[in-house]
């Protein structure tokens, strides 16, 4: 494989400690995020460690930078299927990517770098998801007026109250949630 | 006042406990619930309170089976504002009630006894609601299908979505919520 542009040199470190603190976070949560416990399960030195990131902060928001963005699905899916895929990410990214002790830390507010590193991965979430949705709504196949953050918002935080309510998604926990977001609670909407 | 029947000579102390197990509980977050910190907060002795309730599990259980439930707004208030005073509900179990260090556990499911208890709350405020929403869609006020338990994930989840991306509800937060949850995504609804 060619190297991308302007990448460092030593790509597969940069690789390596991303992917650790990554793991970290999701197995220990954000109180194992360390400069030292990366640098071990990464296989560098602390010296490589700290030449790229200064400090714990740096390291989370390059490490939440670089999580994977799942690409949107074909503009032509019908709506509900892809309200399905945004579910879908809430449970990516709450499980798989950052771990449910990352979300309790900044709900909580106890971990300040680690909300900020989430906070900005959000922002450039949402703005993707938000040029989606214009698009839709262009082709008319979004309900013009339909906000990118609020849908966001409602996305995510069903699948945090399934998490509140059961600790884990119950099956068919999608569909309900799908169908008020298609349809809405108004019997005869204008 | 005439004494509520059935309840313990010493209501007093019943209220002191579940006062000062739910004080603690907002500003300590869950790890300050325990019986010695109540029995003092509450001014009472500790075996006053384990008379009352075996372990702190228990304890937990009745502090949040104790929790002040608003009245449903009038059934004829239009369906936006009720929408609105849903997640004025939300707000005020996150932040009022419980505490966001409470909520974090429960995410984290760091705490089993506040989870098992809060669970059992929010199972009992889900039923209350349901009907609420059932006599709603047989007046023809609600859509028909619409369910309960959905929307109250929807309602709650968004504000602890605000509170992830922001730290806070936003002002404003309600509107774009309220308009998806009453009108939906679609721009056609069937």
């Amino acid at each position: 494989m060619t190297p991308a542009r302007g990448r460092p040199r030593d790509r597969g470190a940069d690789d390596r400690i991303a992917g650790a603190a990554l793991g970290l976070l999701r197995e220990q949560g954000p109180g194992g995020v360390h400069i030292d416990a990366v640098a071990s399960r990464a296989g560098v030195a602390r010296t490589t460690v700290y030449r790229r990131y200064r400090d714990r902060e740096a390291l989370l928001a390059a490490t939440l930078g670089q999580l994977a963005e799942a690409p949107f699905p074909a503009r032509d899916l019908p709506l509900r299927d892809k309200l399905v895929w945004l579910l879908e990410q809430a449970l990516v990214l709450v499980d798989e990517q950052l771990g449910r002790g990352a979300v309790a830390a900044v709900l909580a507010d106890s971990d300040p770098a680690l909300s900020a590193a989430l906070r900005a991965h959000l922002v450039r979430q949402l703005t993707a998801l938000q040029g989606e949705i214009d698009a839709d709504i262009a082709a008319g196949r979004v309900r013009a007026g339909t906000d990118g953050e609020s849908l966001a918002d409602l996305a995510l935080g069903s699948y945090l109250a399934q998490l509140l309510r059961h600790g884990r998604a119950r099956r068919g926990w999608a569909d309900g949630i799908v169908d008020l977001l298609l349809r809405g609670t108004d019997p005869a909407p204008g």
